[in-house]
Protein backbone atom coordinates (compact mmCIF):
# COMPACT_ATOMS: atom_id res chain seq x y z
CA UNK A 1 0.00 0.00 0.00
CA UNK A 2 2.66 2.82 1.18
CA UNK A 3 4.73 1.39 -2.01
CA UNK A 4 1.43 2.34 -4.32
CA UNK A 5 1.26 5.74 -2.52
CA UNK A 6 4.74 6.94 -3.06
CA UNK A 7 4.89 5.09 -6.29
CA UNK A 8 2.48 7.34 -7.49
CA UNK A 9 3.91 10.84 -6.07
CA UNK A 10 7.29 9.63 -7.92
CA UNK A 11 4.64 9.92 -11.01
CA UNK A 12 3.88 14.00 -10.04
CA UNK A 13 6.68 15.23 -12.61
CA UNK A 14 5.94 13.23 -15.15
CA UNK A 15 2.28 14.24 -14.84
CA UNK A 16 4.00 17.24 -15.36
CA UNK A 17 6.02 16.03 -18.48
CA UNK A 18 2.83 14.90 -20.17
CA UNK A 19 1.30 17.90 -19.94
CA UNK A 20 4.36 19.91 -21.35
CA UNK A 21 4.74 17.19 -23.89
CA UNK A 22 6.81 17.81 -26.57
CA UNK A 23 10.62 18.08 -26.25
CA UNK A 24 10.35 17.52 -22.36
CA UNK A 25 8.40 14.10 -23.17
CA UNK A 26 11.22 13.18 -25.72
CA UNK A 27 14.14 14.17 -23.13
CA UNK A 28 12.03 11.80 -20.50
CA UNK A 29 11.51 8.79 -23.00
CA UNK A 30 15.51 9.04 -23.65
CA UNK A 31 15.81 9.05 -20.04
CA UNK A 32 13.37 5.85 -19.46
CA UNK A 33 14.47 4.18 -22.31
CA UNK A 34 18.77 4.26 -21.50
CA UNK A 35 18.02 3.82 -17.61
CA UNK A 36 15.14 1.01 -18.85
CA UNK A 37 17.39 -1.11 -20.79
CA UNK A 38 20.53 -0.66 -18.75
CA UNK A 39 18.16 -2.18 -15.86
CA UNK A 40 16.85 -5.19 -17.79
CA UNK A 41 19.88 -5.71 -19.76
CA UNK A 42 21.47 -5.96 -15.52
CA UNK A 43 18.80 -8.41 -14.82
CA UNK A 44 19.72 -10.56 -17.51
CA UNK A 45 23.20 -10.54 -16.12
CA UNK A 46 22.35 -13.03 -12.94
CA UNK A 47 21.83 -15.15 -15.39
CA UNK A 48 25.49 -15.16 -16.92
CA UNK A 49 23.75 -13.52 -20.16
CA UNK A 50 25.52 -9.94 -20.93
CA UNK A 51 23.71 -7.79 -23.51
CA UNK A 52 25.78 -4.89 -25.24
CA UNK A 53 24.61 -2.02 -23.58
CA UNK A 54 26.92 0.33 -25.68
CA UNK A 55 24.67 -1.10 -28.61
CA UNK A 56 21.23 0.13 -26.82
CA UNK A 57 22.89 3.15 -26.39
CA UNK A 58 23.98 3.63 -29.58
CA UNK A 59 20.40 2.31 -31.29
CA UNK A 60 18.41 5.00 -29.02
CA UNK A 61 20.59 7.41 -30.10
CA UNK A 62 20.07 7.03 -33.38
CA UNK A 63 16.27 6.61 -32.86
CA UNK A 64 15.58 9.79 -31.27
CA UNK A 65 17.87 11.44 -33.52
CA UNK A 66 15.43 10.11 -36.37
CA UNK A 67 12.54 11.33 -34.47
CA UNK A 68 13.86 14.90 -33.78
CA UNK A 69 14.83 15.40 -37.50
CA UNK A 70 12.01 14.33 -39.05
CA UNK A 71 9.30 16.39 -36.73
CA UNK A 72 11.44 19.18 -35.60
CA UNK A 73 14.23 20.39 -38.27
CA UNK A 74 12.29 18.30 -41.22
CA UNK A 75 8.61 19.54 -39.91
CA UNK A 76 7.28 16.10 -40.57
CA UNK A 77 3.66 15.87 -39.76
CA UNK A 78 3.08 11.93 -41.16
CA UNK A 79 3.11 9.57 -38.71
CA UNK A 80 2.23 7.04 -41.11
CA UNK A 81 5.04 8.29 -43.35
CA UNK A 82 7.39 7.95 -40.04
CA UNK A 83 6.23 3.87 -39.71
CA UNK A 84 8.69 3.22 -42.53
CA UNK A 85 11.90 5.14 -41.38
CA UNK A 86 10.85 3.18 -37.39
CA UNK A 87 10.93 -0.32 -39.78
CA UNK A 88 14.15 0.51 -41.06
CA UNK A 89 15.36 1.31 -37.74
CA UNK A 90 14.21 -1.85 -36.08
CA UNK A 91 15.57 -4.08 -38.90
CA UNK A 92 19.14 -2.23 -38.18
CA UNK A 93 18.62 -2.32 -34.70
CA UNK A 94 17.99 -5.98 -34.78
CA UNK A 95 20.64 -6.38 -37.11
CA UNK A 96 23.59 -4.96 -35.33
CA UNK A 97 22.17 -6.64 -32.00
CA UNK A 98 22.92 -9.98 -34.01
CA UNK A 99 25.97 -9.63 -35.26
CA UNK A 100 27.14 -8.62 -31.54
CA UNK A 101 26.85 -12.81 -31.31
CA UNK A 102 29.61 -12.49 -34.05
CA UNK A 103 32.93 -13.18 -31.40
CA UNK A 104 31.49 -16.54 -30.23
CA UNK A 105 34.80 -17.11 -28.16
CA UNK A 106 34.04 -14.38 -25.65
CA UNK A 107 29.92 -14.56 -25.69
CA UNK A 108 27.50 -16.53 -25.03
CA UNK A 109 24.36 -17.94 -26.83
CA UNK A 110 22.19 -15.93 -25.50
CA UNK A 111 23.98 -12.37 -25.34
CA UNK A 112 23.26 -10.90 -28.98
CA UNK A 113 19.26 -12.04 -28.53
CA UNK A 114 18.88 -10.41 -24.99
CA UNK A 115 20.74 -7.10 -26.75
CA UNK A 116 17.59 -7.41 -29.61
CA UNK A 117 15.01 -7.87 -26.60
CA UNK A 118 15.80 -5.25 -24.90
CA UNK A 119 16.00 -2.99 -28.01
CA UNK A 120 12.45 -4.30 -29.12
CA UNK A 121 10.65 -4.17 -25.99
CA UNK A 122 12.51 -1.64 -23.61
CA UNK A 123 13.71 0.81 -25.99
CA UNK A 124 10.72 0.36 -29.56
CA UNK A 125 7.74 -0.14 -26.83
CA UNK A 126 8.87 3.31 -24.46
CA UNK A 127 9.14 5.38 -27.89
CA UNK A 128 4.92 4.57 -28.57
CA UNK A 129 4.89 7.51 -25.69
CA UNK A 130 7.10 10.11 -27.99
CA UNK A 131 4.83 8.81 -31.07
CA UNK A 132 1.54 9.21 -29.75
CA UNK A 133 2.45 12.65 -28.40
CA UNK A 134 3.08 13.69 -32.25
CA UNK A 135 -0.10 12.43 -33.48
CA UNK A 136 -2.94 15.54 -34.13
CA UNK A 137 -4.61 14.43 -31.32
CA UNK A 138 -2.59 12.65 -28.95
CA UNK A 139 -1.83 15.04 -26.61
CA UNK A 140 -5.43 14.34 -25.36
CA UNK A 141 -5.31 10.21 -25.71
CA UNK A 142 -1.64 10.22 -24.22
CA UNK A 143 -3.25 10.43 -20.24
CA UNK A 144 -5.53 7.94 -21.34
CA UNK A 145 -2.48 5.96 -20.95
CA UNK A 146 -1.60 6.64 -17.43
CA UNK A 147 -5.45 6.65 -16.24
CA UNK A 148 -5.66 2.57 -18.22
CA UNK A 149 -2.30 1.62 -16.72
CA UNK A 150 -2.37 3.57 -12.96
CA UNK A 151 -6.06 3.01 -12.61
CA UNK A 152 -6.12 -0.44 -13.21
CA UNK A 153 -3.01 -1.31 -10.92
CA UNK A 154 -5.09 0.44 -7.72
CA UNK A 155 -8.41 -0.51 -8.48
CA UNK A 156 -7.21 -4.37 -9.44
CA UNK A 157 -5.14 -3.95 -5.43
CA UNK A 158 -8.24 -2.69 -3.94
CA UNK A 159 -10.75 -4.94 -5.65
CA UNK A 160 -8.24 -7.84 -4.61
CA UNK A 161 -8.09 -6.88 -1.09
CA UNK A 162 -12.01 -6.62 -0.74
CA UNK A 163 -13.17 -9.23 -2.38
CA UNK A 164 -10.61 -11.32 -4.15
CA UNK A 165 -10.94 -14.95 -3.62
CA UNK A 166 -9.50 -16.98 -7.12
CA UNK A 167 -5.77 -16.60 -7.54
CA UNK A 168 -5.24 -15.42 -10.77
CA UNK A 169 -1.78 -16.89 -11.42
CA UNK A 170 -0.59 -18.46 -8.34
CA UNK A 171 3.16 -19.48 -9.22
CA UNK A 172 3.60 -16.53 -10.68
CA UNK A 173 2.72 -13.79 -8.98
CA UNK A 174 0.92 -15.23 -5.76
CA UNK A 175 -1.04 -11.92 -4.26
CA UNK A 176 -2.77 -11.63 -7.54
CA UNK A 177 -6.48 -12.39 -7.97
CA UNK A 178 -9.25 -12.91 -10.92
CA UNK A 179 -11.52 -10.62 -9.16
CA UNK A 180 -8.51 -8.16 -8.62
CA UNK A 181 -7.84 -8.49 -12.39
CA UNK A 182 -11.31 -7.66 -13.34
CA UNK A 183 -11.65 -4.79 -11.21
CA UNK A 184 -8.89 -3.26 -12.83
CA UNK A 185 -10.24 -3.76 -15.95
CA UNK A 186 -13.69 -1.96 -14.90
CA UNK A 187 -11.75 0.71 -12.83
CA UNK A 188 -9.71 1.58 -15.42
CA UNK A 189 -12.49 1.86 -18.15
CA UNK A 190 -14.63 4.13 -15.62
CA UNK A 191 -11.86 6.07 -15.10
CA UNK A 192 -10.67 6.62 -19.09
CA UNK A 193 -14.69 6.50 -19.66
CA UNK A 194 -15.01 10.30 -17.14
CA UNK A 195 -11.64 11.23 -18.44
CA UNK A 196 -13.19 11.02 -22.12
CA UNK A 197 -16.51 13.10 -20.39
CA UNK A 198 -14.61 15.82 -19.30
CA UNK A 199 -11.85 16.12 -21.64
CA UNK A 200 -12.84 14.62 -25.12
CA UNK A 201 -16.27 14.17 -25.47
CA UNK A 202 -16.14 13.50 -29.02
CA UNK A 203 -14.49 10.38 -28.25
CA UNK A 204 -15.74 8.89 -25.29
CA UNK A 205 -16.37 5.32 -26.48
CA UNK A 206 -12.75 5.33 -27.82
CA UNK A 207 -11.24 6.02 -23.94
CA UNK A 208 -13.52 3.89 -22.63
CA UNK A 209 -12.40 1.04 -25.04
CA UNK A 210 -8.85 2.52 -23.93
CA UNK A 211 -10.01 1.83 -20.32
CA UNK A 212 -10.96 -1.80 -21.01
CA UNK A 213 -8.10 -2.98 -23.12
CA UNK A 214 -5.22 -0.82 -21.90
CA UNK A 215 -6.52 -1.88 -18.59
CA UNK A 216 -5.65 -5.64 -19.50
CA UNK A 217 -2.30 -4.65 -21.36
CA UNK A 218 -1.60 -3.01 -18.19
CA UNK A 219 -1.58 -6.02 -16.19
CA UNK A 220 -0.08 -8.22 -18.68
CA UNK A 221 2.86 -5.86 -18.98
CA UNK A 222 3.15 -6.44 -15.13
CA UNK A 223 2.78 -10.04 -15.05
CA UNK A 224 5.68 -10.40 -18.12
CA UNK A 225 7.86 -8.00 -16.46
CA UNK A 226 7.57 -10.23 -13.16
CA UNK A 227 8.24 -13.53 -15.32
CA UNK A 228 11.38 -12.21 -16.38
CA UNK A 229 12.33 -11.06 -12.74
CA UNK A 230 11.70 -14.64 -11.71
CA UNK A 231 13.47 -16.11 -13.92
CA UNK A 232 16.45 -13.94 -13.34
CA UNK A 233 16.11 -14.83 -9.72
CA UNK A 234 15.73 -10.98 -8.53
CA UNK A 235 12.99 -8.99 -6.96
CA UNK A 236 13.20 -5.53 -8.70
CA UNK A 237 14.93 -4.36 -12.32
CA UNK A 238 16.68 -1.41 -10.10
CA UNK A 239 17.22 0.99 -7.10
CA UNK A 240 16.41 3.95 -8.28
CA UNK A 241 13.58 5.61 -6.04
CA UNK A 242 15.28 3.65 -3.11
CA UNK A 243 13.16 0.83 -1.89
CA UNK A 244 10.25 1.35 -4.80
CA UNK A 245 12.28 -0.43 -7.19
CA UNK A 246 13.59 0.89 -10.58
CA UNK A 247 12.42 2.60 -13.67
CA UNK A 248 11.28 -0.89 -15.22
CA UNK A 249 9.79 -1.74 -12.04
CA UNK A 250 7.73 1.48 -12.17
CA UNK A 251 7.27 1.49 -16.17
CA UNK A 252 6.66 -2.29 -17.05
CA UNK A 253 2.98 -1.48 -17.20
CA UNK A 254 2.88 1.80 -19.14
CA UNK A 255 5.55 0.49 -21.70
CA UNK A 256 3.04 -1.85 -22.61
CA UNK A 257 -0.35 0.28 -22.37
CA UNK A 258 1.63 2.84 -24.76
CA UNK A 259 2.04 0.86 -27.51
CA UNK A 260 -1.99 0.27 -28.06
CA UNK A 261 -3.18 3.14 -26.98
CA UNK A 262 -0.95 5.00 -29.82
CA UNK A 263 -2.35 2.28 -32.88
CA UNK A 264 -5.85 2.82 -31.54
CA UNK A 265 -5.83 6.28 -31.69
CA UNK A 266 -3.55 6.14 -35.16
CA UNK A 267 -6.42 3.55 -36.67
CA UNK A 268 -9.49 5.04 -35.45
CA UNK A 269 -9.41 9.05 -34.77
CA UNK B 1 31.92 -26.33 -54.22
CA UNK B 2 29.35 -28.77 -55.37
CA UNK B 3 27.04 -27.48 -52.30
CA UNK B 4 27.11 -24.26 -54.13
CA UNK B 5 26.33 -25.55 -57.63
CA UNK B 6 23.24 -28.02 -56.20
CA UNK B 7 22.56 -25.28 -53.78
CA UNK B 8 22.13 -22.87 -57.38
CA UNK B 9 20.59 -25.28 -58.94
CA UNK B 10 17.39 -25.58 -56.06
CA UNK B 11 16.96 -21.74 -56.35
CA UNK B 12 15.66 -22.27 -60.04
CA UNK B 13 11.72 -22.60 -58.98
CA UNK B 14 12.51 -19.86 -56.91
CA UNK B 15 13.95 -17.33 -60.02
CA UNK B 16 10.49 -18.65 -61.76
CA UNK B 17 8.30 -17.55 -58.55
CA UNK B 18 10.45 -14.14 -58.38
CA UNK B 19 9.33 -13.64 -62.10
CA UNK B 20 5.64 -13.96 -61.53
CA UNK B 21 5.55 -12.13 -58.14
CA UNK B 22 2.41 -11.61 -56.15
CA UNK B 23 0.89 -14.37 -54.89
CA UNK B 24 2.74 -17.45 -55.60
CA UNK B 25 5.49 -15.40 -54.00
CA UNK B 26 3.50 -14.53 -50.86
CA UNK B 27 2.61 -18.61 -50.67
CA UNK B 28 6.60 -18.99 -50.93
CA UNK B 29 7.45 -16.51 -48.43
CA UNK B 30 4.71 -17.98 -46.21
CA UNK B 31 6.24 -21.53 -46.88
CA UNK B 32 9.89 -20.24 -46.22
CA UNK B 33 8.79 -18.27 -43.02
CA UNK B 34 7.06 -21.33 -41.49
CA UNK B 35 9.74 -24.00 -42.41
CA UNK B 36 12.59 -21.24 -41.02
CA UNK B 37 11.15 -20.46 -37.88
CA UNK B 38 10.79 -24.32 -37.14
CA UNK B 39 14.30 -24.99 -38.30
CA UNK B 40 15.01 -21.67 -36.32
CA UNK B 41 13.34 -22.91 -32.91
CA UNK B 42 14.93 -26.77 -33.48
CA UNK B 43 17.70 -25.45 -33.39
CA UNK B 44 17.48 -23.59 -30.00
CA UNK B 45 16.54 -26.90 -28.82
CA UNK B 46 19.51 -28.36 -29.04
CA UNK B 47 20.31 -25.90 -25.79
CA UNK B 48 17.35 -27.01 -23.96
CA UNK B 49 15.68 -23.98 -24.89
CA UNK B 50 12.28 -24.30 -26.19
CA UNK B 51 10.32 -21.46 -28.43
CA UNK B 52 6.56 -21.71 -28.85
CA UNK B 53 6.45 -22.86 -32.66
CA UNK B 54 2.22 -22.34 -32.28
CA UNK B 55 3.11 -18.80 -31.94
CA UNK B 56 5.30 -18.27 -34.59
CA UNK B 57 2.04 -19.97 -37.04
CA UNK B 58 -0.08 -17.81 -35.24
CA UNK B 59 1.69 -14.71 -35.98
CA UNK B 60 2.33 -15.57 -39.35
CA UNK B 61 -1.08 -16.80 -40.72
CA UNK B 62 -1.94 -13.38 -39.16
CA UNK B 63 1.09 -11.38 -40.87
CA UNK B 64 0.28 -13.02 -44.11
CA UNK B 65 -3.76 -12.39 -43.65
CA UNK B 66 -3.41 -8.83 -43.16
CA UNK B 67 -1.12 -8.52 -46.21
CA UNK B 68 -4.00 -10.49 -48.34
CA UNK B 69 -6.63 -8.25 -46.90
CA UNK B 70 -4.81 -4.48 -47.32
CA UNK B 71 -3.20 -5.10 -50.78
CA UNK B 72 -6.14 -7.52 -52.69
CA UNK B 73 -9.27 -7.09 -50.54
CA UNK B 74 -8.88 -3.85 -49.79
CA UNK B 75 -6.26 -2.99 -52.77
CA UNK B 76 -4.62 -0.46 -50.77
CA UNK B 77 -1.10 0.49 -52.41
CA UNK B 78 0.67 2.41 -50.07
CA UNK B 79 3.41 1.02 -48.49
CA UNK B 80 4.38 4.05 -46.46
CA UNK B 81 0.34 3.59 -44.51
CA UNK B 82 0.69 -0.04 -44.57
CA UNK B 83 4.26 0.38 -42.55
CA UNK B 84 2.02 1.64 -39.67
CA UNK B 85 0.14 -1.79 -39.17
CA UNK B 86 3.25 -3.91 -39.56
CA UNK B 87 4.53 -1.74 -36.66
CA UNK B 88 1.11 -3.08 -34.87
CA UNK B 89 2.08 -6.10 -35.85
CA UNK B 90 5.38 -5.88 -34.60
CA UNK B 91 3.77 -4.94 -31.17
CA UNK B 92 1.96 -7.48 -31.21
CA UNK B 93 4.23 -10.30 -31.76
CA UNK B 94 6.12 -9.42 -29.15
CA UNK B 95 3.70 -9.30 -26.77
CA UNK B 96 2.48 -12.23 -27.03
CA UNK B 97 5.94 -14.18 -27.62
CA UNK B 98 7.01 -12.69 -23.89
CA UNK B 99 3.22 -13.93 -22.69
CA UNK B 100 4.84 -17.14 -23.49
CA UNK B 101 7.48 -16.67 -20.45
CA UNK B 102 4.39 -16.58 -18.26
CA UNK B 103 4.41 -20.34 -17.27
CA UNK B 104 7.22 -20.10 -14.85
CA UNK B 105 7.28 -23.33 -13.75
CA UNK B 106 6.87 -25.06 -17.06
CA UNK B 107 9.39 -22.66 -18.94
CA UNK B 108 12.94 -21.94 -19.48
CA UNK B 109 14.41 -18.29 -18.98
CA UNK B 110 15.09 -17.76 -22.77
CA UNK B 111 11.97 -20.11 -24.11
CA UNK B 112 9.73 -16.60 -24.54
CA UNK B 113 12.92 -14.53 -25.87
CA UNK B 114 14.03 -17.13 -28.78
CA UNK B 115 10.31 -16.66 -29.55
CA UNK B 116 10.90 -13.22 -29.95
CA UNK B 117 14.16 -13.38 -32.48
CA UNK B 118 12.36 -15.73 -34.54
CA UNK B 119 9.42 -13.89 -35.42
CA UNK B 120 11.45 -10.53 -35.51
CA UNK B 121 14.14 -12.10 -37.12
CA UNK B 122 13.41 -14.97 -39.24
CA UNK B 123 9.56 -14.28 -39.80
CA UNK B 124 9.71 -10.20 -40.32
CA UNK B 125 12.78 -10.40 -42.70
CA UNK B 126 11.97 -12.71 -44.88
CA UNK B 127 8.02 -10.94 -45.48
CA UNK B 128 10.24 -8.11 -46.78
CA UNK B 129 10.96 -9.87 -49.76
CA UNK B 130 6.62 -9.45 -50.48
CA UNK B 131 6.95 -6.01 -49.02
CA UNK B 132 9.55 -5.49 -51.99
CA UNK B 133 7.36 -6.96 -54.66
CA UNK B 134 4.15 -4.91 -53.55
CA UNK B 135 6.56 -1.27 -54.26
CA UNK B 136 5.61 0.71 -57.43
CA UNK B 137 9.15 -0.57 -58.82
CA UNK B 138 9.18 -3.89 -56.51
CA UNK B 139 9.34 -6.60 -59.53
CA UNK B 140 12.85 -4.72 -60.93
CA UNK B 141 14.65 -4.76 -57.64
CA UNK B 142 13.47 -7.91 -56.71
CA UNK B 143 15.95 -9.42 -58.69
CA UNK B 144 18.69 -7.26 -56.92
CA UNK B 145 18.14 -8.93 -53.94
CA UNK B 146 18.64 -12.49 -55.40
CA UNK B 147 21.97 -10.93 -57.59
CA UNK B 148 23.82 -9.11 -54.65
CA UNK B 149 23.74 -12.23 -52.08
CA UNK B 150 24.31 -14.81 -54.79
CA UNK B 151 26.64 -12.68 -56.67
CA UNK B 152 28.81 -11.98 -53.49
CA UNK B 153 28.34 -15.88 -52.28
CA UNK B 154 29.48 -16.66 -55.54
CA UNK B 155 32.58 -14.05 -55.59
CA UNK B 156 33.78 -14.42 -52.04
CA UNK B 157 34.40 -18.29 -52.61
CA UNK B 158 36.22 -17.44 -55.85
CA UNK B 159 37.97 -14.53 -54.78
CA UNK B 160 39.15 -16.42 -51.57
CA UNK B 161 39.92 -19.68 -53.50
CA UNK B 162 42.43 -17.72 -55.73
CA UNK B 163 43.82 -14.98 -53.61
CA UNK B 164 43.13 -15.63 -50.13
CA UNK B 165 45.26 -15.04 -47.55
CA UNK B 166 44.23 -12.57 -44.50
CA UNK B 167 41.30 -14.46 -42.72
CA UNK B 168 38.24 -12.92 -41.79
CA UNK B 169 36.82 -14.34 -39.06
CA UNK B 170 38.48 -17.28 -38.17
CA UNK B 171 37.25 -18.55 -34.99
CA UNK B 172 33.62 -18.14 -36.15
CA UNK B 173 34.05 -19.25 -39.96
CA UNK B 174 37.68 -20.02 -40.67
CA UNK B 175 37.42 -20.87 -44.32
CA UNK B 176 36.29 -17.01 -45.07
CA UNK B 177 38.85 -14.25 -46.10
CA UNK B 178 39.30 -10.82 -46.20
CA UNK B 179 40.38 -11.43 -49.61
CA UNK B 180 36.99 -12.93 -50.50
CA UNK B 181 34.62 -10.64 -48.66
CA UNK B 182 35.97 -7.91 -50.49
CA UNK B 183 35.63 -9.61 -53.84
CA UNK B 184 32.31 -10.69 -52.80
CA UNK B 185 31.22 -7.11 -52.57
CA UNK B 186 33.02 -6.16 -55.42
CA UNK B 187 31.03 -9.22 -57.57
CA UNK B 188 27.56 -8.32 -55.85
CA UNK B 189 28.38 -4.36 -57.14
CA UNK B 190 28.93 -5.78 -61.13
CA UNK B 191 26.17 -8.32 -60.82
CA UNK B 192 23.98 -5.68 -59.83
CA UNK B 193 25.41 -3.00 -62.25
CA UNK B 194 25.59 -4.77 -64.78
CA UNK B 195 21.14 -5.99 -63.82
CA UNK B 196 21.14 -2.06 -63.92
CA UNK B 197 22.29 -0.85 -67.78
CA UNK B 198 20.43 -4.33 -68.72
CA UNK B 199 17.02 -3.90 -66.94
CA UNK B 200 16.70 -0.90 -64.80
CA UNK B 201 18.55 2.32 -67.02
CA UNK B 202 17.39 4.89 -65.01
CA UNK B 203 18.63 3.05 -61.44
CA UNK B 204 21.88 2.22 -62.45
CA UNK B 205 23.46 3.76 -59.36
CA UNK B 206 21.01 2.49 -57.08
CA UNK B 207 21.78 -0.88 -58.12
CA UNK B 208 25.45 -0.73 -57.73
CA UNK B 209 24.95 0.34 -54.49
CA UNK B 210 22.59 -2.25 -53.68
CA UNK B 211 25.54 -4.18 -54.82
CA UNK B 212 27.68 -2.82 -52.81
CA UNK B 213 25.67 -2.76 -49.35
CA UNK B 214 23.94 -5.95 -50.29
CA UNK B 215 27.05 -7.50 -51.21
CA UNK B 216 28.55 -6.62 -47.58
CA UNK B 217 24.67 -7.62 -45.73
CA UNK B 218 24.77 -10.74 -46.99
CA UNK B 219 27.93 -11.60 -45.85
CA UNK B 220 26.83 -10.32 -42.40
CA UNK B 221 23.50 -12.82 -43.19
CA UNK B 222 25.85 -15.90 -43.56
CA UNK B 223 28.21 -14.88 -40.56
CA UNK B 224 25.23 -14.53 -38.40
CA UNK B 225 23.67 -17.78 -39.14
CA UNK B 226 27.06 -19.13 -38.30
CA UNK B 227 27.19 -17.48 -34.85
CA UNK B 228 24.16 -19.22 -33.68
CA UNK B 229 24.59 -22.41 -35.26
CA UNK B 230 28.28 -22.59 -33.82
CA UNK B 231 26.36 -21.32 -30.76
CA UNK B 232 23.48 -24.60 -31.04
CA UNK B 233 26.11 -26.95 -31.86
CA UNK B 234 24.92 -27.96 -34.72
CA UNK B 235 26.22 -27.49 -38.62
CA UNK B 236 23.26 -27.01 -40.84
CA UNK B 237 19.46 -25.62 -39.77
CA UNK B 238 17.60 -28.12 -40.87
CA UNK B 239 17.96 -30.87 -43.85
CA UNK B 240 15.14 -30.03 -46.26
CA UNK B 241 17.65 -30.60 -49.04
CA UNK B 242 19.44 -33.82 -47.82
CA UNK B 243 23.53 -32.85 -47.72
CA UNK B 244 23.08 -29.27 -48.30
CA UNK B 245 21.08 -28.09 -45.21
CA UNK B 246 17.61 -26.34 -44.72
CA UNK B 247 15.66 -23.29 -45.51
CA UNK B 248 17.45 -20.79 -43.05
CA UNK B 249 21.24 -22.15 -44.51
CA UNK B 250 20.03 -21.43 -48.40
CA UNK B 251 17.85 -18.14 -47.23
CA UNK B 252 20.69 -16.57 -44.33
CA UNK B 253 21.81 -13.99 -46.53
CA UNK B 254 18.83 -13.12 -48.55
CA UNK B 255 16.73 -12.20 -45.65
CA UNK B 256 19.48 -9.92 -44.67
CA UNK B 257 19.59 -8.72 -48.41
CA UNK B 258 15.81 -8.17 -48.83
CA UNK B 259 15.17 -5.62 -46.05
CA UNK B 260 18.00 -2.84 -46.86
CA UNK B 261 16.91 -3.10 -50.39
CA UNK B 262 13.35 -2.51 -49.63
CA UNK B 263 13.89 0.24 -47.23
CA UNK B 264 16.24 1.90 -49.70
CA UNK B 265 13.38 1.34 -53.32
CA UNK B 266 11.10 3.02 -50.72
CA UNK B 267 13.03 5.95 -49.80
CA UNK B 268 15.13 6.60 -52.58
CA UNK B 269 13.15 5.47 -55.89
Amino acid sequence: MKTRVIAGLCMVPLLLILYWGGLPLVAACIAIAAVGVKEFYSGWEALEVKPSKTIAYVMIALLYAMHLFYFYAHHGTSCLEYSAYLMFWLVLAIVVAMMYGWKIDQRGPYDAMATVLGLVYVVFFSYHFVLLDSLPNGSIFIWTVVLAAFGSDIFAYFTGYLIGKHKLAPILSPKKTIEGAVGGVVGAAVLCGVYGMIFAKAYILQCIFIGIVGGAFSQAGDLTASAFKRKMGIKDYGNLIPGHGGIMDRFDSVIFVAPFVYYLVLFTV
